[in-house]
């Protein structure tokens, strides 16, 4: 991208300068919060597991009753579009679909599609070096499997989190662990086994890969988890797009093994840096 | 309002043609759900019960941690004007408040504050006299007090309520009922006693203004209502502020009373309509 291009997305049915980006206020995201999204990283042109979120993208939007508006092959081909068209070394694409322009304000109609591209910033040396604190909090996604752009809790909450000197809040409902808002969580036992929650949680593309990875000398697997559980961790991490494999050090008071990023967080999130360089080559050969 | 003139909305700061109200795609609103609204009637130029609703707004507000933009002096002059602009006989006025334009898609900043006036249609005396039936859906709306724009289930659920040839969908929480998407919800027992569920619902205007009614004939208390509570009822209604006092016949598979409005209701309805005539009569002397 050159130093003077301004970001382009999608709207509309068109590339626009993301600065003349508006819908109108009509639309039921505005209305009532109506919609569903997801979002995937490009790494030097390349979307990395594309399939992945577009299934995932087409799954949430049948689970809320919206239709998108574009076939997965003329989807694929906006957001290459896009891509040339930003031209950004390292960043995140975010489809977002709506309720639409509703003319009463309740029920949805035909949806607008919108999708934005933004240069990314993954977790520091510094921060993978030292891991994050979080909080917990009693509360279960309306429905779990949608990607959907309700994230009115974890938003009212983020003033509770900074109160506590935390970085983010762990989901429980009575105790037992489902996700962070925006990622996926991840135990280590003592033993060195490793555990996410298997239900009412997104299906992370990066909790998959960490569950796909071959080879591990650890056993990953799905199970439950509960707060107890959590408290006697010997290591504990988030999965997210954006922050791959991201230590979390201190859960409420009880500061996990040694307090600092473990042996086996680390080594995962080499395995799943390689995963991604395998996905790379991959498309670049392809 | 003369036929060609346009409405208007209050958007950006000032009044706008509403065909020329629209938001950025970066708004809260629109990235994350994150917003929280209140709705009125204005009849004959007169907003009725506006210092309820505005207590609301603002308390709606206060909980998801949002700043009203304006003071209330300032946001009641805004809304005379428009009301003056949009010259309407009968109409809601809808004041949205989002998270604004946030640069990171998830931290709210300065919000947006949008307010739009639309004409207002009443239940028609065929719908009164015919009433509504209902379905029932586990649902506990994830902040009960604060009126967000987050609709997710309510619309979601849209395509099951006609399935079933109901009108709409009452929410209970493991068998204690709660209220209406949109509505609160109201019962008659078989002694006449009116009861409304107390707590984990929005509180409604019209609610409110059915609890305070002064000398009725029947004993009207908020408490505990269960689904059992709901299938044994001789009437039941929902009270809204575009609704008023709409009778509900049926409830899942079961018919309530004859199956038709109820006296306890009808006479609650035109206990309501007096005191909205006060209020008119009240607004003009004033």
């Amino acid at each position: 991208m050159s130093a003077n291009s301004p970001l382009h997305a999608y709207i509309h049915g068109q590339i626009t300068p993301l600065d003349q980006a508006f819908l109108h206020i009509s639309d039921l995201a505005i209305q009532r919060g109506y919609g569903v999204f997801d979002f995937f990283k490009v790494h030097a042109g390349q979307p990395l597991f594309l399939d992945y979120y577009l299934d995932r993208f087409y799954q949430s939007a049948q689970l809320m009753e919206l239709a998108v508006p574009l076939e997965r092959p003329a989807l694929m081909e906006v957001i290459q579009a896009l891509i040339r068209r930003n031209d950004l070394p390292l960043s995140g694409i975010k489809m977002i679909l709506t309720g639409g322009y509703s003319a009463d304000g309740y029920n949805p109609v035909e949806p607008n599609l919108l999708i934005t591209q933004q240069p990314l910033t993954l977790p520091t040396p510094e921060l993978l070096a030292t891991g994050i604190k979080v909080i917990t909090h009693d509360y279960l996604r309306e429905i779990p499997p949608a990607k959907t752009i309700n994230y009115s809790i974890g938003i009212r909450l983020l003033k509770q989190i900074k109160a506590h000197g935390a970085d983010d809040v762990l989901y429980h409902h009575k105790g037992v662990v489902t996700e962070f808002p925006r990622a996926n969580f991840f135990l280590v036992k003592y033993d060195n086994t490793v555990v996410t929650p298997a239900t009412q949680v997104l299906a992370g593309i990066t909790r998959r890969n960490i569950l796909a990875l071959p080879e591990q000398p650890y056993s990953i697997s799905v199970g439950t988890v509960t707060l107890d559980d959590v408290y006697q961790a010997k290591e504990a991490f988030l999965t997210s797009t954006t922050k791959r494999v991201l230590p979390v050090v201190q859960i409420d008071d009880v500061v996990l093994g040694t307090g600092k990023p473990g042996p086996v967080t680390m080594a995962l999130l080499q395995a799943l840096l390689q995963v991604e360089e395998q996905q790379q080559q991959t498309l670049i050969v392809t």
